[in-house]
Parts: structure tokens; C-alpha cells; sequence
């Protein structure tokens, strides 16, 4: 029985190599990631028993990918092979001022497709600890959203956490409904979080002037959360940026140390290695500001990394977490 | 203005690596293609003026490919590059007795949703001495069988000659109509078609004991075709076939020498450089029997060429078809 | 539970790429494989649930081996992490009459120093139907032979089907005991055995002129063993093999029909292909002849797989054991 | 017609992959240039119509440097091929304190061979408004030279704008002319130089202790010259240099903001970038300020780009100009 | 004190990756090769001392050329840097029906430009006892000539057998004078020539129906010459060739078993393989027939590897002369 | 007769691509390195005479390593091919936060088991003027303790100049000696040695505050000791340290400037590349200051040179010891 489950769709990304543009590029890497199955993969790293659950084609692409999360020690028991095609995205890496751009191509993807009834959510739910979702997947159909209402239902009635990464990817709300229709019911049974000022505007109308007043209002409006979070991210160059994790309990205020990030080798799933770190802290300290600087610790290591997800053990991250970011070598 | 007019979709294919499985390639070659823009681009190389229309999503991966074929020679000033996605393909190598596998990934692509006036043929067709088009193109949206049918009807009109490939796909059939529906009338206006006994009998009904008798049957059928051609392709394995071009033109039947083909080095294309040969043989030989060698000694060597379609130059086709198959080094 | 379990050592493979000798190589490519694991991720492969247990070093390199077969879907419960190093080979490929070369680099490996008290077989074939080992476990150390003896009797104890490759290897028995002191009392208690005339005159003492000769001496001497398989392999050049299964139950000979092997892509790990094809048919068809032919187009099929273990599902090796050797695209 | 025609020598230029030096590699990377071809290349990716002229051997890799600036989009009506050998460049890459290094290996070029019969300038530049080329054309031989004053002779009687970048290469003035009996005269009829302090000197034996001062003179000497522009660039390391452009019009001294590029991905042609900027800004912008900034945006861009000539729209060159150099994901 | 020294140009080879075409390819391989240092290189291979002299430009592509053969175990002490440029020559590789092709681009190396003071010849070749040189050479420039006839004048006064590969290139002579006029004189001297019955024809103006007819009159129009040897070779494909080895004394005409080469990895450098073989043998043999199946396994052997020179052991070479020519691995 | 003699093992370095964590690796990198070979090919790259003095196996890897320091241009007349493996390192490249990560892979090695007898000091120094060893090769076994021992003894007769990198690897001890019992004589013969003040507290005892400290208790140690130098390098990050070079001759205490590394393509080999620039310096200037600047610039630069050894010239150095660290591109 895994300690934490995650629920998404999957996709394959295939990126130009080095500095190429996308029309010089003569071949293209793979690798395959979605903002929960990284966190499940990250936590698998870390030492722990992490699920995801997902739908893919039921074809050679589809068994690629999950074979791709089997090797990074995720549970795959709840994969469905069924339908569809494998969503995609392309990306060409940028450097200094320019920047990495992506191409997404994933609509009417077996995932988009699915049938919530393929989901036993208390049986895949038993015995474990920690729900996470994100607001992608309950905007690329109204099935997965059904499915990710299922989720946090089950979830709820066995009084599991459940988290939430609100993300709210615009151009993503194609099937009807809009986010603030939809993820307001979602958010009001999570007991976390990650919100940033203009997630909260745009999903739940929120406006502030920072992320305490946003917070503060988040708690307001959904009772249930104990903790929002985020991380700043200062954006000096495609290659150089800090960051910064944030965290409002509803009485307290904390920030962790800012982090030099320079030079990045992979920006892409910094955010999902947060949210694994941050569930990763709260399953073993009992101790916030030590949770939080252990989230943005994995975050920033997550940079430094190929790939999706946080191909990195708990060590490692309390080795920078505990401030040697000196990187020295390792015999 | 182009002496040759193509009009199909094009597709990124991403390739496997050697002779890796999906599962283990951790990266893709790119090539771009499609069955008709594969004879422009054979045509370009052979140092012919052809020109290909097409609809590509206004995106950096529709770019891409319509770069590709610009480096190839295509007239592209009928390029339209508007919505959508890019089709796509994924494919593996095999060898030997393992036989290669295409995963298609082409549904709803810009090309599907084309805009049947976005083409104004008579402007693009003027000039020319060729058109050609596949029964894919009519196969993938009724949008496209209808600016197929216009650009027919348009050649037609200017008394350009009109070539197809028939070629049979049942599973892109999807729109609600058949080809049963559909192609009769495209093909009643053409002179050249490109058919096997197992197109004819699912396409048109027409059943036969053979190559001459289908012909015969499709000559009856469509009294507009002046020849019916088709290869015929020995697999002895992946790696090694035998082909023979076959051609009818209501009285008399030809077959070209049997060309080896071993090894292998990529075997897509092969039917859409027999049609280029033709072509190419049509308009440059006074010789029914030398313009069908030539197509299949460059359908042959189209099977030692990497990607899509066959970059080779007509003296290279010439030194084939005239025996010499040694490949013996040039210095 | 799984229905097949594999016991035996895993080493780093490491090839120089193309066709380069080793000096030539400024890379090397990395596959994992060993020749009873790969039974397990062949038989993972084809649908079916198999675990494999093996000693890794408690390293990068280790758990980097253990996750590759985690991606090919083996079970993975009983592997253990402690001390020592990863056994490695290194390899260049030949070609036409210039013979690929392996250079092994295994001794003192974490495998070797096992303890035997390391895994607890009773639990391990709880539930299993099929236990198989080779001839190379016994040989690396007293230890390994130990732990290979108790899997047996264990496997006995609870009335599961055992099979091995006797497989001799002069080179590796360097700890003090000869092949013909250790295999007799493990073989003993075998259901099959592969063994060629070989390896029965190596190990056993048992000369002969011909497989039936030698397989009906094998069972006069271990009367629990119920067929002695192998396969006759012609080896006309490196890229260039004929493949033959042999099987005799005592009564009967069965050959399979021979297979062209050609060109050969990896020749490693066809024998491993061809006991887990073995083991499938014997698990899912009721007729020798049938399991025969199908353990051979098995094995067939692996040398066109790059990497030591077969990565092809069942109903691709259904389809060359009837027959269809043509490699003829699928799209 | 285009808009813009450029003139001069394509080399291919192969470089060592990543940072090994020459004796290290065991391949090259590909890629084609010159320092005009690569204006028209980065205006073509501008989506703007840039013709190139020049001349290539009548051979494969004259065939292979022609397809790659057709995939550019550059309109290669005027490429001639013709006898002779490729000009061919090698390059290593440095990093930090090590200087990339390159070994030039152009003499007896097909180009430096060039009769400047064929050329026919005044129909290649009709219609066209800007004409540009290098000091470097003059200085590969004397029928180079003829056909540059031809080409600006032709331009001049048009009323096109000509431009030249005086780019002076002591070790190419090899054929019994010196820089300073040869650039003068064709200076004389041009209407913007790039120009440095030490270009001036070294060409025309203008000594000055500034840009301004030099460009004063410049401007004394040349009274056709509109402006004299140049980019200063401050090398802090292999991977790090800051610049800044500059542009004096006889009255005004202008400086754009200054840019950091760090890290640098390709330093060749950030100059050529700089002047395809400049005619770009010239042709769209109504102030001189502006077109500086979008020059110099433009060549900074480059400093990111793989290849010779700058690969960018001109919205990303906008986007670097307005300041937004934080190289922030696109999604 | 080397045994066996050789002299000629070495070139760089630049090779399309796979069977690209030159436009399709973004890289190249390199390697470095001439047909005499690559006959000292394969002597060194096999336990010889093998020295080579030539002249590399002084820049850093020469010294790794230089490096190169250094590796390869060469005794470099007479390579000599100087001026000039690096002779290159571009390929690609074929397959099948389609010929491999080369393009030089050689002239006005460093090389061609030699001092034949550069050589002091008595002192190379001071305790050798054999100097090998081909027709090459010569014809590359005068002085290059004038260096060739005073090595070979040397070898003949301190008694050192020499050899040659007449190896006509109709295109390399360029400098004013012709093969028929500079050759005579050379061979006169010699006292072992490969040659074939279209050199015979093309440089001495010697007729024949035959090789031994052509040997004959070699040997009576230079009596110093005791063998003329040559392969012959049966060009299947470009991929599959047949070799056959010959040799005539002037009394005895000899044949070697003919070897199928298939595949072929790399067919350049097979005839410097043979001479390589015919020299080992020579000086280890008292036995011309084994001498020549000795050369001609060699050569044959050549074909499976990639690169110019034959990277095996006198051993390897021992088993397929000894009939092995089936590739069986070797663990 | 070489200039420098350096004695010790060469292991195979396998470097994981890119930024790639080992489990991501498909492919190693391979190169060839030793903290003693690369100071000797360091040296040779600089054009100096430097011998090495090593054991490899008697296999492929073995001579695949001797032909990789060939290439480098060390005298390999005192390589000893005989028993044993290859040692290896693999490696995984980190950045930015994140270490590099080394798994050594070198018991048991061909070195380790070497006989002191195979080497004749004598005869091997004879001529020489500086011979080099390191704390590794004491380490590894008591034979190598033992040869290690011979080297300086015969040195000292012969008067040559001995330098040590004394270089504690706690983990490599372990054939029951400790290095505080076999270090001390070792370095009391030689006249330079590199110790840090962790190398001093961990192999003789000598605690300090401070490397001037430390380094006068080592001169009162070891009286003959004229030099103790080292290098203090600051680690921000992998991809960015700074380094100073350290002098104490008994007298005076000297630093070099301090370079920025920044970024560093790879750190292995910085020590060693500091020891053969020290040796260049010491045989080329009669300036410590100068050798100590000098030994410092070769260090920084080798951190951009990809591979174990310092692969630039003595004049390269010397620009960047002169203050040229700009890194100004060398056309």
C-alpha cells in the first residue's frame, strides 16, 4: 500500500537537444513527466511508497511511459492502458535571454478520455496517507475533473491529506466549463495548497497585494486548508534564477532561504519537486520551517537535473537544505 | 511555375534510433513527410520544378517542417500555414524477422481542418504539366476530398495530366463517409493511377485473379485512366525484398527487371519514388517501358536512402536502371 | 506472487558502438542483463508475472541495474543491495567473419560475496509455479552455489517446476570446486534441463556423438529430469546464424523449424530467449512441439533486439512460429 | 524581387562537438556561413525577403551549403555553381579563460574564383532596396573584388542603399592588393560602414582615439556614408562578454542599452547578426534610436543561437529590445 | 630502428553518419588515412615496427593527424610539420545498389608542398627491411616525386626491399607532367608492385587480356620486380563484395581462397590491407602461398573495420587465412 | 631518454553524458587518466619528454588505455602489459548545487598486483631530470608501496629531482598498511612536495592552522624537502570555484594570482595539471614566483579542458599566466 497516491495525465515530452531551435533539430530527446506523476516519482527517489494513478493509450507509446515510471520506482498498479493517443509537448532549451519555449500537443488524449468509473478511488486510496492533484487535471475534460472530484471524495472520507497544485493553465479550459466554475468545489475539501497571487485571481477572483493577503483570503474562502504555498522565483536569465519558498499557515509567516540557481539544466517540474518535498517534510519532520526550506531545497536541486522529475535522494536535498550548495565533488 | 503540382498532408516522423524497440529509445529522429509531398521533393532532386501545397499549424513544429521541405527544393509558396496541430508518426526499425512498426499520431491536424478555399488551383496549376494526389488526402476530412476534388477539377479544366495512388487506408476512414463513396469520383478524372488488386477490390469493389485483370476491370471502370501501375514487392524480410514495376495501358502489360533490395535501409517512401520516377520518366522519355524501369530502379534506390523521400538525382536512377546495381565506389 | 522466479547474478554491459574495436571507442553503451534475469524481463515482457533475485552492490551502479529491470516490469522484491562491486563486461560487435569480442571484468562482485542467508526461498516461491538457474550461479562462489542449492530444495519442498541452463563455463569456476563436483547434485532435482553435448561432456563426464545420445544419457543419469532441450545453432558468419530448437523427452525427438538469422542485430542472451520461450509454452500450451517452436521463434526473434534481454511480446512470437518470417511492416 | 541582397563567400564551417579541442574529436558538427549570407539568412527568419548571391562548387557539399540556406528561406535564384572547392573552416569551442579557436582552410574557394561575368547586377537588384556587403569579399581575390564594385555600381545607379561591414582580415589579402588600394573606392559609394577604430586604422589610416572621432573622419573621408555604426564588445570571458551598439550619423552619437551574454552558446556571427538587425530596424523603424537598440537586441540574441546566422523572429528581437531579458519559459 | 617504413600524404576523412547523404548530414566523422600510412599503421597493429614519414601543416589539425597515427602505434619520428593545409577527403557511405562516393579536396597540401631535403632518407631508412611507396605520390607534385625517387634510391643502395602500389588516379596528376613519363623510373626499382591490368594499361601503356599476361610484361619491362601481386574483386554490391587474392613470380601464378565480404563495414583501405598482409608475410613466412592468403584474409578482415587502416592482430588474421571465417563470438 | 619520468596506475574513466544521473545513462564516456600519467601528458602536450611507468592488463582495455596515452604523446617504452583488470571510475557530472559524483571501481587491478621487478629504475631514469609519484600508488598495494620505493631510491642515486602529490585517499589503504607507516620514508627522499594541511594531519600527524605553518613543520620533518606548494581552491558551486597557488620554500611564502573558474567543463585532473606545470616551470624559468603563476594558470585552464589530463600548450599557459584570462576568440 503506497503512503502517497497522485492522479494526472502523462505525457511525453520530446526536447531539442542543446541549444537548438526547433527547426534545426534532427532529433529530438525523450523523456515523460506530468505536474503529479513527478511528484510521485520524486517522492519514489526520496525512499517512499508513492502510487499514480493515470490513464494512457494502450499502445507502444503509452507502455513506453509507463514503463518509464515503473524504472523511477513508482507504483504503477493503477495505470490504464486504454484508448486514445499519449499527450505530447515539445520544447527547445533556451539560455541566458532567451528563452525555452514549448509547443503543447495534447488534446483528445487517451487521458482527456477517460472513464472515472476506471478509478476505484477507496481501494486505491487504502492505507495511504497523502492525496495530491493539480489543477491541470480537472481542466483538460469534464471525465478527469469528475475523476479528480471522485479522488478527493475518497480521499476525504478516509482522512487522507490531499493537496493541490491550483496551476491554472488558461488555454488549457477547452471543454465548457471555466476554472472558477469548477475548481472552487475541488479546493474547499484539500487541506494544502500551492497558490501563487495570480493563481488565486484567476481561479477564485481573489486579488491581493502579495502572497499574505492572498493566502489570508485563500484561508477565507476555503476553511479547510491549513497551509498555502509557493515558491518566488526571480528570473534573472533562462540560465540564472533564486528562489524562494513561501508558506502562510494562517497565524504564521515563513520564508525559506533563497536559493542561487545557476546555471539550469532543466527548469521543467521545479514546481512538482517542490510539492514533493513539501509532502516529503511533512511525512517525516514535525517541524514547518524545516518542511518548507526542505521543499524549496528539493526544488532547487531539481534544477540541476535532466528531466521531469527530482531524480535526487532525501540525503541530498538535506545536504543543500542544511546550506552546503557548494556542489563539491563527491568521491 | 512548377512543372509538377503536389497536394497532401505532411507529417513529423520520429524515428527509433538502430534498431531500438519504443520503449528503449531515449530519443527520436526527425524527418517530415507525406506520400505526395514525397514526389515533389524526389521530382526537386531529379532537377525538376515541383511544387507542393499543404496546411501546416502556424506554430514552430508547422514551421519546421515546411523548412524542411524548402531545403529540399519544393516550390513552398503554397504552403498555408494556419490552427491546428502537426500530424505525426512514430516508428520503429525492425530487421530481419522483426518486422518495423508506425504508430500513426495524425487526427485532427491543421491539415484535416484545411480551409478548401485557401487553395485557388487554377492560380496554382497554372503552368503546369503534372498533377498528383493520394487517397489518403480524401480520407483524412471531407474538407480535404473536397479541395482535392477542386484541384482535380481544376487540372482537369487547364489540361494538366492527373495522377493518383490510390492507396487503400481503412483506418482513416473517420469522417462518415467510405472510399467506396468518395474516390470514384476523384479518380473518374484522372490519367494515371497508381492501384493494387487489393486497393481495387476495397476501394472500388473490383475483384480479380491478378494485376492485368484488375487493371483491365479499372480501365473499364474509369475510361479517363490511360495506365494503371502499380510494384511488386517480394518480402523476404525486413531487411530484404525484391520489387518489380508493373504497368497496363489497355493493351499491353510490362513489367520492369526485378530489382534486389537488400540490405535495406529505409523502406518508407519506396511507393511514393515509384510515382516520382514515373512521373519524372513521363515527361523526360518518349518510352512507356523505359519510363516504368526508371520508376523502379528509383523506387529501388529509394530503399537505400534515409527518410521520406528519395534524394537522389536522375543520373544516379539512370545508372540503375541501365544494370548497374554494384554500387561500386565513386571516387 | 509471481508465477516464474530466476536467481542469478546481473552485470553491467558495456559496448563500444557501431562496429568500433575497443581502442576505437571514445563511448561505451550501457544494458543490464544476466542470463537467468533475463528469462524473467522475456517472460515480463510476454505478459507474464516473474520476480528475479540477485545481490547488487549497495552503489549508483547497483541500484541504476536494479531500476532497469524495474522498467522491464520484473518483480524486484527480492533484490538486495550490499556491499561489493557490479559484476561488468565489456563487449565490441562484430560483423561477416570478424567475431564479436567480450571482455569480462566479474570477480569479486557484490553477487559473489552473497550470503545465502540472504533470502528466504520458501517465501520467495510461495506461489510460484517455475524456478530456474544456470550453471554460471554455481560457479562464481561457494556462496552463490550455496544459495542456489537451497532455492532448489525449496522449490522441490513445495513441488514447483525447476529448470536450468547448465551453460559451463571453464573460465569462471576459479574458488576451489570443479563444475562436475557442484552441478550433479543440483541437477538432480531438475525437471529440464538445457544442455548441449558440450556442456554434458564438461560437466558430466558424458561423452556422446550426437544430442539424443547425450540427452538419453542425461536422463539415465538424472531421472527427475523429464526433457534436455538446446538449440543447434549454424554459424555461417557474425551477422549471419541458423537456429534450431532440439528437445527430448526420453522418448521422443522434436526438432523446431530452423530460422534465418540474418542480419543478426545482439546476439547476446538468445539462449536466455530461448528457455523463457520455453518456459511460456510450457505454461500456456499443452503440446511440446508447440512450446518447442515457440521457445525457438523466441529466441529467433531476440537476435534482432538490441540489449541481452528479448524485449518482444507473445503474440509476436506467435506470429514467426507460424510461420511469418517476412518482417513485413506494420503500420 | 527581394528586398534585400547580400554578397560574398559560404563556408561550411565544422566544428568539435561540446568543449573538445581539435585532436580530441573523433566528429564534426555541420553548419554553413559567411558573413553576408548569414545578413540575408537572419532577415529571411525575419520574414523578410533577402536574397544571397555567390558561388559554390558544382559538387556535393556545394549542393549540401545551397539546400541549407534554401531551408533559411534565403532566395538562392543567384547562386552559381561552379568548379573549384568549398571554402571550409574548422573551429574548436572554448570556455571560461580558453579561447575557441578556429583554423580557416579557404584558399583556391570556388568563390575566390568566381568570374564576375556572372553576375548580372542590375537585374539581381532590381527592384530590391538595400544591398550589403563585407571587406571580406574584396579580400579573397581580385575578380571578387571586381564583382563587389559591380554589384555596388549596379546598386547605386538603382538608388539602392548600400552597406557594408569593412571587416578587415589581414591574412586574407593575399592576391597582391592591399585592403587600403582596394577599399576606398568601393567604401567611397556606400551609404552605412560598420566600422571600428581599428578597421579604420588598419584599412583606410584613420587614427583616432574613439568611435566618435573615427566615425567623424570616417564620415570626412566618405562623404556618401550616412552612418558608421559597430558594436563594442567587452570580453570578460570565453562564456560572459557585454555589448553595446554604437552609431554615429555625422550630428548625433547614439549608444544602445548594453547586454549581458552570459553564457555565451555562439559567438560566430554576432556581427552579421548585428547588421541584419540594423537593415531590418532601418526598412521598419522611423527612428534611428530604435533601430540601433534592434540591432544590437538582435545581435545579443544571436550570442544564444547555434550556427552562423541568427535564428529569431523579429517579436523575440522586439521582446529583447523592450527589455525583457529574463528569458522566462514560454508555454 | 623501424622495419617496415612507408611515405605519403595523410588526409583527414570525413565520413557521413550511417548511410546520410551529404545534405542530410549535420555532422561528420572523422578519421585520418593515406595508402601507405595506413599500411604502416596496420604492421604496427601486428607486433611490427612500422615507421611512416609525411609532411602534416603546422597547425592544430596536423598535429592531430599526427596524434593519430601515434595511437595507432606509428613510429612518427619522421613526420614532419610545415605549412600548407591538411589534405581532406568527404564521404559517403552507400548501401546496396547505391555506390559509396568520395570527394577530395586535396590540393595544395602541405604535403604537396614538401622539401624533399625535409627526408634524409638513408638515415629513415637506416637498419629497415622494407620500404613500401605507391603511385599516388608522385603524383601529387614534383617535389613530392623528386622525394619519392630519392627514398627509393636510398632503400636500393642499403638493400632494403621495396614495394609499391602503382594505384593510377588519373585526376591527381595535375602538376605537368603525366604517370607514364615519372612511374617508369620509380618502379624500375622496385621490387614487389601491386598492380592491376587497368593500371598496367593506363601508366606503362601495357596491354592484356589477363593478369598474368599483364604480369609478364611488367616483369619484363622492370626486371627487378620479383612479384606482381594485385586482389581482384567481385563487386556483388555495395554492401557485398568477393575478394580474391593473386600473385605471379615470373614463373608461378598464384590465387587465394576467395572471401565473401558481407556485410561490408568500410571497403576503404582494403588494398593497403592487402600490401600490409603481403609485407607481414614476407618477413614471417618462407612460404609465398601463405604470404598471399595471409594478405589477402587481411584485407578481407579490413572490411569489417571501420576507419582506414586495418585495426587487427596478426592472430585475427591467422584465423580466417587458417578457414574461420565464421565470426563466432569469442568470450 | 625522457626529460620527466611520472610512475603510477591508469584507471578507465566512464563519465555519464551531459548532466545525466548514472540511472539516466544509456551511454559512458570513456577517457584514460592517473594522477601521475597525466601529469607526464600534461607535460608532453607541452612539449616536453615525459615517460610513464604503469602496469595495464594484457587484454583490449588495457592497450586500448596505452594507445590512449600514445595519442598524448608520452613515451610508453615502460607500459607493462601482463594479468589482472582494468581499474575503473565512473563518474556523474553535477552542477551548479549539485556534486559530481565518483564510484571507484579499482581493486584488484593489474597495478595493484604488479611485480616490482618488472620495473629497472636505472635504467628507466637514466637521462631524466625530474621524477613525479603521488600518495595513491603507496596506497594500492605493498607491491606497488615497494616499486614506489625502488623509483625514489634509484632517483636519488641518479640525483634527479623527486616531487610527491602526498594526496591521503583514506579509502585506498587497505592491504594491512596504514599510510602513517610508509608515507614518511617515502617523502623523505624527495625534494617537492604537494600537501595540504589535511593531507599533513591525516598522513604524518603534523596539525597546523594554516598552510605556512603546516608546511614549515613539514620542512623540519622532512629536511630534504626544498618546496611544499599546493592549491587552495574556493568551491561556490561545481560550476564555479577559484583557485590560488601556494609556495613555501623555508623562507618565503608566495601566492599566485587567483583565477576565477567559472564555468568548469571538468575539475579531475586540476591537481595534476598543477604539478606539471610547476615541473614545466621549474625545468623552464629560474623564477619560483613565475613557476608558481605558471603552475596555477595550467591548473585553471585544464578545468576547461574535457578529459583527466591538462591537454594545452606551454604558450596557451603562459597567455593566461600573463593575465590574459578573456578567453578572446583565435581566429
Amino acid at each position: 500500500m503506497p503512503t502517497v497516491v497522485t492522479f494526472g495525465e502523462i505525457m511525453m515530452r520530446l526536447t531539442a537537444p542543446g541549444r537548438q531551435r526547433f527547426s534545426q533539430a534532427t532529433g529530438l530527446q525523450i523523456t515523460y513527466g506530468g505536474g503529479e506523476a513527478n511528484v510521485a516519482a520524486a517522492l519514489a527517489q526520496m525512499g517512499m511508497s508513492a502510487a499514480h494513478a493515470t490513464v494512457f493509450p494502450d499502445n507502444d507509446l503509452g507502455r513506453a511511459a509507463g514503463a518509464f515510471f515503473q524504472k523511477a520506482g513508482v507504483d504503477t498498479s493503477c495505470f490504464v492502458y486504454k484508448g486514445g493517443r499519449l499527450g505530447l509537448y515539445f520544447m527547445e532549451v533556451g539560455d541566458g535571454m532567451r528563452p525555452s519555449r514549448i509547443v503543447y500537443d495534447r488534446y483528445e488524449s487517451a487521458f482527456a478520455h477517460l472513464d472515472p468509473a476506471a478509478f476505484d478511488w477507496e481501494n486505491i486510496l487504502s492505507g495511504a496517507r497523502w492525496f495530491h492533484w493539480t489543477g491541470i487535471t480537472p481542466a483538460v475534460s469534464a471525465s478527469a475533473a469528475q475523476a479528480c472530484a471522485d479522488a478527493i471524495a475518497a480521499a476525504r472520507k478516509l482522512g487522507i491529506t490531499v493537496s493541490t497544485d491550483v496551476n491554472y493553465r488558461r488555454v488549457l479550459w477547452k471543454y465548457g466549463k471555466q476554472a472558477s466554475e469548477v475548481m472552487p468545489d475541488l479546493v474547499r475539501n484539500c487541506d494544502v495548497a500551492v497558490c501563487t497571487e495570480g493563481d488565486a485571481a484567476d481561479i477564485f477572483g481573489i486579488r491581493s497585494s502579495g502572497f499574505v493577503e492572498m493566502a489570508g483570503k485563500m484561508k477565507d474562502a476555503f476553511p479547510n486548508l491549513r497551509e498555502i504555498i509557493a515558491t518566488r522565483r526571480e528570473v534573472l536569465s533562462a540560465s540564472h534564477n533564486r528562489l524562494t519558498g513561501l508558506c502562510f499557515d494562517g497565524k504564521e509567516y515563513r520564508e525559506s532561504p533563497t536559493f542561487e540557481l545557476n546555471p539550469i539544466v532543466d527548469r521543467i517540474g521545479g514546481g512538482d519537486a517542490f510539492v514533493a518535498g513539501y509532502i516529503y517534510g511533512s511525512l517525516h519532520y514535525d517541524d514547518p520551517a524545516k518542511t518548507l526550506a526542505f521543499a524549496t531545497a528539493a526544488s532547487a536541486l531539481k534544477h540541476t537535473i535532466e528531466g521531469d522529475y527530482n531524480l535526487v535522494g532525501a540525503q541530498e536535498v538535506e545536504q543543500v537544505m542544511g546550506g552546503d550548495v557548494s556542489g563539491r565533488l563527491l568521491r
